[in-house]
């Protein structure tokens, strides 16, 4: 596989758990779209598969918020599955770590001089500036164009923006799963809920708190919301309560354990300044956002916007979805010229998109021509 | 009206804002189902209209987690429609606050002794103490029976104890809207999240605050959440994104706005241990709790105490609904054996049955025979 000439090392520079199996490239000078600039810019990484001789085998992986570019982590039931959609023999299949992320690419973990961490002060970053930031990455492994590009909820963001920066000609299709052409008034209230819940813990000091005594409280008191948010009743009663033996008090104490137990897991492996970051990221997620003057009405602006993606493109819904429901799906099939739409059945919500692999894998067979 | 000779007198023994209108009966000795007494119980209730000379046309208003026995403050639209279903004229609308609630009955802000408040050791109530020590109050009021329970969400969950603690002969039919026969593993989540956030905020102190400097960071963030349940994405881009011409930015600023606007005015009219008493009591409802041998398949036993309940009963539900979702109505109305069942049309979720006044007051007034 072409690596343009850098070095392409396997590193450890950071105190946390990070994927061992990815690689990092840095970039000297990032220009933020805030007109910000990032130095010796890292970008996690990881590849599975070789790239062609025409180097046009490429299927991106976009992940999403709590996502790392491992996607063996997090979507390994569609490598492991028998028939793989995501099949290392016929793809090169790439995922790039998110800036902001905790799993490795630059972020508030970062030391910004020395060994003083940026913490609140790294700058915001734009879902434009991650697929920017990582076309750098995928020039340099030598990809000529991405066969196709496929990401669920924050994922699926980076796919429209993939499109829309670069063309058909480098991208030849995507894949979009519980996503959205915009965030959501709705998305930003939720995540407004959870920075006011962070901020709420007295170790999270405006930020600047000591990583080794960070808010965990706060921060696992706003994971348990999020988790409510990507999963349904109906998942928590089959889970919990309505089948069983158990009292009203006995189900809630189950669910309510399984939260905490959540909510206390996400700090071993996240960051409330990378939480913060991210939700940022994508409450500015607008596919219109300077592509068309402010005065047109927004539903006007979306579908005029859509209507320039011409690669074929599968839409995929969540019925059972309340973060990002299907209307917000049905927004993306019926302004973009050239997509299907597939629904996924799931009875757990948002997160159907992680739980449901062999309907997911079987969608993305079809559509991938498999 | 009869009082059963006992002074039922205006009262305004705490610091803070109480309804104006409403009146306070205080009980000398209460038990409650934990086994704990409270000693001067007080109950803050309120009555309109007239009891009729068989004393049997009470309607009793049951109110949810938030609100007070003052109807007119939270369900003013079904007493101002032009042909008004809570008809002064016809019945004696009567509502009676909840334990623990901030508005006047006892509650952790009583004063446990001399000037110090109960705070967080006011004992735990339930949704059965609540309705019994409400019938001691209608008791004293001279009412020989209900004609109708009509309650809401936690009001719902009353209305349900009060057929069946006194039974067919006094409680003459019911309404049951966006409610649930026992609290689902879902909603005990929710609250646990909530819980959860108001712990994070450094006044809460176990609950021990200063009630003039209290956790109100964490009450605030705790009701967004709880608001947002209430809510659906439709409304929320109804109100805020879709339709206008505001960036992703902009709507998402508005929205959160508005969030935290309402979580602000929360701390103006409510107390966090109120908040979490009552989150607690909502937790506790199960209709089957000591009604049927805890190894009965819970569905099962559901059933079996519904079938006892044999007043006419309106059972209404909302499709929105991602609380208390349609499913619970559904349980209420399949096995309840003398139930009809009503959709109430809302794009605003479980608010609908506070919001959808005009539709409400029709359904009521048809069951009511108006």
């Amino acid at each position: 596989m072409g690596t343009g000439g850098l070095s392409v090392a396997k590193q450890h520079a950071m105190p946390r758990m990070l994927p061992p199996n990815q690689r990092y490239i840095t970039i000297d000078e990032f220009t933020l779209e805030s007109g910000e600039t990032l130095v010796n810019a890292t970008v996690a990484f990881t590849f599975m598969g070789l790239l062609n001789a025409a180097r046009d085998n490429a299927v991106l992986v976009c992940h999403a918020l709590s996502g790392s570019a491992d996607v063996t982590d997090w979507w390994a039931s569609l490598l492991t599955q028998a028939s793989p959609a995501l099949d290392p023999a016929k793809w090169c299949i790439i995922c790039c770590n998110a800036l902001g992320s905790p799993y490795g690419s630059a972020s508030p973990l970062t030391p910004r001089t020395g060994k003083r961490l940026y913490g609140p002060d790294f700058p915001k970053t734009t879902i434009r500036d991650d697929v920017r930031i990582h076309k750098q990455v995928l020039d340099i492994l030598g990809v000529r164009s991405i066969y196709c590009v496929i990401g669920g909820s924050m994922g699926g963001m980076a796919a429209l923006e993939w499109s829309l920066l670069f063309g058909k000609d480098y991208v030849q299709s995507m894949v979009l799963i519980a996503t959205a052409a915009r965030q959501s008034a709705w998305g930003a209230a939720w995540a407004e809920n959870q920075r006011c819940t962070i901020r709420c813990d007295p170790k999270f000091c405006g930020g600047h708190y000591d990583v080794n005594d960070p808010p965990a409280a706060g921060l696992a008191a706003a994971r348990m919301a999020a988790l409510l948010t990507y999963r349904t009743h109906q998942s928590f009663e089959k889970r919990f309560g309505r089948h069983g033996t158990s009292t009203s008090s006995e189900a809630a104490y189950l669910s309510q354990s399984y939260l905490q137990y959540q909510g206390n897991k996400f700090n071993t492996r996240f960051d409330a300044n990378c939480y913060l970051h991210i939700l940022d990221k994508i409450d500015s997620h607008d596919i219109t956002r300077n592509r068309y003057p402010p005065g047109l009405r927004k539903e006007e602006a979306v579908g005029k916007v859509l209507a320039q993606i011409r690669q074929p493109t599968l839409v995929v819904g969540i019925p059972t979805d309340g973060l990002y429901p299907l209307c917000e799906q049905y927004t993306l099939y019926e302004n973009l010229p050239n997509a299907a739409f597939a629904q996924l059945h799931s009875e757990d919500g948002h997160d159907g998109f992680l739980l449901e692999a062999a309907q997911l894998n079987d969608l993305l067979r079809s559509f991938l021509g498999m």
